[in-house]
Order: structure tokens, then C-alpha cells, then sequence
């Protein structure tokens, strides 16, 4: 068995992103080998620059999206982002785009931030994680 | 351990689906035994014929659901359901349905897409999905 | 490994808090140790009192709303509260809140339902749900 996380990342929503951003940090600070899949809405928070703008909160929350953002912004809060270039300062974190949905939207490797590694099919991610400790679905 | 994957399918929409039935077909490939729960609104989008016309996109990314649609359209992409018979070729996948659901709900299952395999509760699931690799909650 | 089931509770909706007390009550009554470690909207959804007027759907289903809400009525369904407390009189239940949350929001742990147990931090959650057997992201 590998010391190793794998988070499936499909939500694109801050909330969700964060948390994942966050379980990836704990993780790499554990020593835990972390390996982020990004599929459908996951993938599409990869975008370039898109992190910049992305401001949604999952609708079944949405009343607490104001405080939550003024929250983050008075506490000095991280954001996903940061955390996750973090995680990788910190430890062993690998970030993988689905292939299926790169081919399904017209997505390239060239229109995704710099920070994901590489493409890869589910069959090949879910191979590895079977190997891993935790595989959780955002 | 068991080579098992257990997918517990809470949600009903049409993109969550895709992504369980994507991720059952990866886990067939990979030789693993795929056992899936259906619960709540998953259990719903097994109903009878509802796949036919279930148009259901997670509402936190529904801006995006009309590409989305004409996206798997264009590329001839296979439904969820179509992903999951296949994975049913390919490997050993069974699909049971959630006793509580069924109850709470009023269902039998003659409701059901023939494609259900049984129903079963929850802390048989939880029996069996603890001794294999992966379990997720979609 | 320990006979371990770890469930990040990240929602707060009705539907899917009792998604995650049915679970817990499956997973002690199979004997094993259960571990909820209440995030971001999950968090919010133990406040004191919450749960008496807690009437949130996941909005993917909101239609159905009522329905579920009528049926719970109409069975004695015990709610998703009254399910955590019977599991806990069952089996090994403790219940964490996620600390960088509470930080967050401004949450002290007197504000809490006094069925939370304790605060703790993701990485020593994730130190423990890696040495378990099932970890699910609801």
C-alpha cells in the first residue's frame, strides 16, 4: 500500500476547491504522497487565469457566500490557490487533468495554469489510487 | 483487501452520473470488482425510463449544461447509461439499490431499470466497500 | 489498518446530512469506529440549535423537495440528528470540528451542539482517516 491521497476534483466551485486545497495541504503535510484529478467542473477552475475571477459558492450555500468571502478577506485567508502552491512547497503533490473531459471541452494542456502536470485517463488515475490510502470525490 | 471499487451514488444529475459511470468503466478496466449504491436522487435517476429524459445539470454549473450537452452531442460522447452497460461488458459491476431509499420513497424494484441488480442496505454495503481499495461518495 | 470509517462532512443540506448519519449508523452498526470531521457548510449545520430549522435541499433537487419532506413525515423517519445520536448509543461515533473553520467563522465550540466532541486540524484527521478503511467527502 502507498502513503498516498488521491482527491478527484470535480466541482469548480471556491468552497469546494478550497476544502480540496486544504485536504491536499494536510495531506503533503503528513507526508502523503497527494495526486488531484481534475474532471468536468475541476478541470475548468484549471483554466488559465480563471482562478482570478472565480467567485462561485455552491448555490445550496449561497446566502453564506458574502460572509464567507469577507471572512477570508478580513482573516487574510489563503485562497485555493495558495494553498495548493503550498502543498507543493511543502510536499509531494501531483496534479493531473482528465483526459475524457480535456477531449469533450476542446481543452489543451497550453489552456490550463502552468501548475498541472500532465493529462491522464481515469482508468490510469484510479490504478494508482487503489494503491493509496484515501481516495475522496470533491 | 479485496479488488473492489464502491461507489455510493447519491446525486441524480446527469453530470455526477457521467462522471460515476466514467469512473466504473475505469475501474472494469482495471480488473476491479465495481460494486454501486444508489441512494437518494441517484436512486431516483434509476426509476424506469427516467434516464431517457433526465436533463439534469448540478445547478452550480448550469451555465455551462447547453455546451456541455451539445459538446457529448458533436462528439457522439455515450450517456451515462450507455458508459455503465459497457462497463458491465468489460467487467464485473453490480448495482444495488438502497433498502432505506426504496422505503422512504415507496419504490419496488419493478420501478427500477432492469439493470438494478438488487436491493440492499446500507451497513451491508459498508461491509463489503470496507474491504476493498476505493470507496467514494458521488 | 483500523476498522476505521472517516467522514468529511463538507454539506450542510438535509438531504445529504442524512446521507451521512445513515452511513455513521451502517458503519457503527458493523462495528466500526466512525469519525465525522464537520467542514465549512457541515459545520455551520451543527451550530446550536441549527438543526431544528435546518429545511435545506440540495437545490440539484429541490423539486423533490417536498415529497421527501412528506414521506419522512408520514414513516417516522428519525431525522438525520436523531440517526447520530442512536449511532453513537450503538456503536463508537466522535464527531470533530474542523478548527481552521471555526477560525473562519468566528465559532468557539461553546456554539456548537454539544454532540460535536471536539475541534481538531485536517492534517491530524487525515493522520487517522489514512489508517481506517473507508473515507468519504460528502
Amino acid at each position: 500500500m502507498a502513503e498516498r491521497m488521491s482527491l478527484i476534483v470535480f466541482s469548480g466551485t471556491v468552497d469546494k476547491l478550497l476544502a480540496a486545497s486544504i485536504l491536499a495541504t494536510g495531506g503533503a503535510a503528513m507526508g502523503l504522497e497527494v495526486e488531484i484529478f481534475l474532471t468536468t467542473w475541476g478541470l475548468e477552475a484549471f483554466r488559465k487565469d480563471a482562478y482570478k475571477t472565480n467567485a462561485r459558492i455552491s448555490k445550496d450555500f449561497e446566502d453564506y457566500a458574502p460572509a464567507m468571502m469577507e471572512a477570508m478577506q478580513a482573516k487574510h485567508a489563503p485562497s485555493w490557490m495558495e494553498n495548493i502552491l503550498s502543498a507543493r512547497e511543502v510536499g509531494d503533490v501531483k496534479i493531473f487533468a482528465c483526459s475524457m473531459t480535456m477531449e469533450l471541452f476542446g481543452i489543451t494542456l497550453a489552456d490550463l495554469e502552468p501548475i498541472v502536470n500532465d493529462v491522464t485517463g481515469v482508468a490510469s488515475f484510479v490504478e494508482r489510487a487503489k494503491e493509496g490510502r484515501i481516495t475522496l470525490f470533491i
